[in-house]
């Protein structure tokens, strides 16, 4: 029979997933194109042990049904930590837990887009933002991603004339780019936005992941009301219990809760209590100054490699993160060098995906997380012979 | 701030669930009025067990992103399963884990509504199917259920003069009436369909939890490609592990993945490993097998409390599930029973969030299953007061 799908579907950008699935089951490819944490730095003995304590004390309420917010103490852990890490007054009833902070693209677009509504987001950005929010069918608007954040002009023109419901933006070591705004950049937006009814979605992935280990204060910092931000675990315990965050003024978190009970009722509940567990009985920071330090590492090495043997090719300088951004020499395309980096088994994520304009086709990010300090050293080496063999 | 929602949002069905979380908080109300399997019945110890399996032998893998679609083994035990018990050649790539099996609402909704397309449903209806189809703004239809399934004349004539994007319904133990469609409705249902561009969206939450341990045929036997059934571990294994799937034709499944993915990447990995451990190493039909005698005996209980205490009260009575509906007496509002229950400390679920066009001021829903049969008898003595007290 002929499904008849909705137009949201149709409309929808062609996802690049397939083709990086393919790269990811061949072992002999080394991929800088995935997105993953450090498996070496989960801690799986900590979290092994929390969950052990789980089953020992409260198996029956871990596994049966539980409310929509979340875990209470989860909540409550979250909003200490913005209390002391960030010095802003959250508490448990402005945190939501979520099945991963991409549920919250999803929902936050839900909950304010319209079909046709305006929402503005950087240039380039995130890839799975452009997916979540493209099936409302909104005009998604961009402004040119600076060293240091948005071209503060083209964002107020953008809020100014086309009043978009939110602007979506990842101002600590943003997906692609690895870039961070500056301290100042912040303040300008949250004065840009003062007054207008555009809400500013902080997505905050990484804001825990600087290779210094210190915060960076987000715009909700000088905006609290026209601010959400969210989180997640993803980065900093282990991606595979899908424990992310929203955290918003009390007043959209209520609908957002209807809309993520609508969704699928609430987030594991297994996972939040060995997750909260394992929060209570371990340093959360010091298991990121690792992560951190090796991430910083790996990073550096990459710039470096960059540096030397494709000195041709610029490339951002990120501050944390897991990605950085390349250009490549004009006339060479980012969709040629990942089909000839396949072959030659190394694996680039061209930028196409995070415009939504046609763009990208100069750019490549790479991963420096996920693959050893020697893989990166024989990745590099085989991208420099991929880029050289354009000449 | 004003929040500029969207308009989904004003147009959502306000929630009973704040009311029932009020109800469910005081330990002294005997609660007929959730959806909360036996706590008693999930089997924690072996679900631990499997969990120190999997964090003994791989927790590396298990806590790391993963696909979209969901672990293989898992759904491949999935697609057997509905080899063995119902003679439908499924295969692992038609099976998409999701976070449980209310996701499977949100994101078909997602994948065939546009706004004001027309949906069908049964009346009564599902209220968490009522709740996330409507944030995409359709019509929805309903077709009467009757005591064998929904009424053939009006369910042919939905189809043919509506040509709704699909019909939703629960053939097996309806949510909330307990009702079960004859096999001869589902052949007949299957027959209107045949040619149309309606797809049957069977809901299976219950199909496992017949008292006589006996599987029936799903309409999808005998609509294969026309037909999409969900289903969930959380009343046959344990709920707070959100694991529930999708099997539909490969075709459908193929956008329903990338809808998927942009809503929230993938299901919770961890569990999902725990899950397939679980079932792999242990007999979930001799589990299923007692969970049922149990629900069973419950159920019977429920039904002679009502025919020996309130005889005016007309009841379904059901074959498997873990609700059964009841009929008020004229004049008496579902509505003023909860309220006068929760007082004299009985909760009873009113009929209203399960109509969408006004219904169910008459009826009240009832769960059998989570509470023991002490608080049944109880619950039913307090019941059969509050419904005397307004005489």
């Amino acid at each position: 029979m002929q499904y008849q799908f909705a137009d949201r579907v149709a409309r929808a950008p062609k996802s690049f997933l397939e083709e990086l699935f393919r790269v990811s089951s061949d072992s002999s490819i080394i991929s800088f194109a995935g997105g993953l944490p450090s498996a070496d730095l989960i801690d799986t003995e900590g979290i092994a042990r929390a969950a052990r304590e789980v089953f020992e004390e409260e198996p029956k309420i871990a596994l049966q049904y539980t409310t929509t917010d979340g875990y209470l103490p989860l909540r409550e852990y979250i909003a200490d930590r913005y209390r002391r890490r960030l010095g802003i007054p959250a508490t448990a009833e402005e945190i939501q837990i979520v099945n991963g902070s991409q549920q919250c693209l999803d929902l936050f677009a839900k909950l304010f887009l319209n079909a046709g509504d305006h929402v503005g987001m950087e240039r380039p950005g995130y890839l799975g933002a452009i997916e979540a929010f493209s099936l409302y069918e909104p005009v998604i608007d961009t402004v040119p991603l600076e060293e240091d954040g948005p071209d503060t002009k083209a964002f107020r023109d953008l809020v100014t004339s086309r009043r978009p419901k939110f602007f979506y933006g990842i101002p600590n070591s943003q997906n692609p780019s690895g870039r961070t705004y500056s301290q100042e950049k912040r303040k300008a937006i949250a004065e840009i936005l003062s007054g207008s009814d555009t809400v500013f979605y902080e997505d905050d992935a990484f804001g825990e992941l600087f290779f210094d280990a210190k915060p960076r204060l987000p715009v909700k910092r000088y905006a609290p009301d026209q601010c959400v931000i969210s989180g997640s675990f993803s980065k900093t315990v282990a991606p595979g219990m899908r424990i992310g965050w929203m955290f918003a003024p009390a007043e959209v978190l209520k609908q957002f809760n209807v809309v993520k009970q609508a969704a699928d009722l609430h987030s594991n509940f297994l996972c939040q209590k060995i997750l909260y567990r394992y929060l209570a009985t371990h340093d959360l920071d010091a298991h990121i100054r690792t992560v951190v330090a090796v991430y910083g590492r790996k990073c550096r090495l990459m710039c470096e490699l960059f540096d030397d043997l494709m000195p041709q090719l610029a490339h951002t300088s990120p501050e944390g993160g897991m990605f950085l951004l390349a250009t490549l020499p004009p006339g060479l395309s980012s969709r040629a060098v990942f089909d000839r980096g396949v072959k030659d088994k190394v694996a680039v994520l061209p930028g196409l995906p995070f415009y939504v304009d046609g763009g990208g086709t100069d750019t490549i990010r790479l991963n420096f997380s996920s693959a050893s300090e020697e893989q990166i050293t024989e990745g590099m080496h085989r991208l420099a012979r991929v880029v050289a063999s354009f000449r």
